[in-house]
């Protein structure tokens, strides 16, 4: 019913997560009646990311340069390196602002399940960089079971550093969440790691 | 914090329809991160549809040929005529596979809040087209305050055509709606238009 043109990318936007065949249509139909405004657009800001946008051969992060923006800085606190699943976790910490240290993208989480192995996770050079002068990992990865799986598999990766330390993020009730719609394991989390409030 | 390729390819994705900041970086990582064949296809998608998809000058349709597929095929019913408001409403239409005839996109509706006027809508050609040998013209508008105006005023442009059969789509309970969610409004129009069943 449509031309091939439009059932491909009605198709391929569709792919895209988040998205269906009626959101992708409605996004199709919907660049292609701005054509000259949004479809253009859109375009070159794709194309201009498909040529310019790299992997950081250093941390794993994705910019229009290598080594990427946050690797080339000299503004940021040397010591500390934090160990991500994925640019999104990047991303995510670089909003918050509460970070200033270094990064490092594993491009992945082991698991079992989807068989990913240690080969499939950007290792190669964590060693190398932890020697120039890192005194804490920060394993910043997910609260689920292939997360932790992953965390203690880097945290025995680097137990040849005897100085190193290493560190994970706490767990317990996220700001704003309340209690009654926590699920069971963070409860149990948050009561077992409760502190003492200075008087 | 990222490169501006990056931030702008995330707010030209998140401005489309549906989609907001956070699907738009999703989108976008997921794109730069399959680059050679996600982000690539789509590149490829976007383009053949940028350089290809045209407005069918005949009845306003979106396709890679002018006049477009439907406007040139000769297997339809030559005698009707369906006046739509998008080609999102003709994809839904012929999707249902219950009309042969041939269609009309007026690109509008009528809005006295938005600004659209008549001019606006495509009607240039319409009366050239019934002169052709239209039988019936059957408006599938919206049946919303804009749908129902414009539906009056499209009728109204067509009353020089004294043989002509105008008519509009029915109104009533949608199939496989339960009552209860139903409004008062359709529910109202679905008693006023009941229908007595052969026994």
């Amino acid at each position: 019913m449509h031309s091939p043109e439009i059932s491909n990318l009605i198709q391929l936007i569709g792919k895209l997560p988040g998205l269906g065949q009626r959101s992708g249509r409605r996004i199709a139909l919907h660049m292609l009646n701005n054509k000259e405004i949004i479809l253009k657009n859109i375009l070159d800001a794709l194309t201009q990311a498909y040529e310019n946008i790299k992997i950081c051969s250093v941390c794993g992060n994705l910019d229009t340069t290598v080594p990427c923006t946050i690797c080339a800085s000299t503004r940021r606190e040397k010591k500390i390196l934090c160990i991500v699943e994925s640019v999104a976790d990047l991303w995510a910490i670089e909003r918050s602002k509460t970070y200033a240290g270094y990064y490092h993208v594993l491009g992945g989480l082991l698991s079992a399940i989807d068989g990913v192995g240690p080969d499939r996770l950007h290792l190669h050079n964590l060693h190398q960089r932890i020697e120039q002068g890192v005194d804490e990992v920060i394993l910043s990865l997910s609260a689920t079971v292939d997360g932790q799986t992953t965390l203690h598999f880097v945290a025995n990766h680097l137990k040849n550093f005897p100085n190193l330390k290493i560190t994970t993020l706490s767990h317990g009730v996220p700001v704003g969440g309340e209690l009654d719609y926590l699920d069971d394991g963070t409860l149990t989390v948050a009561f077992s790691g409760r502190r003492t409030i200075a008087a």
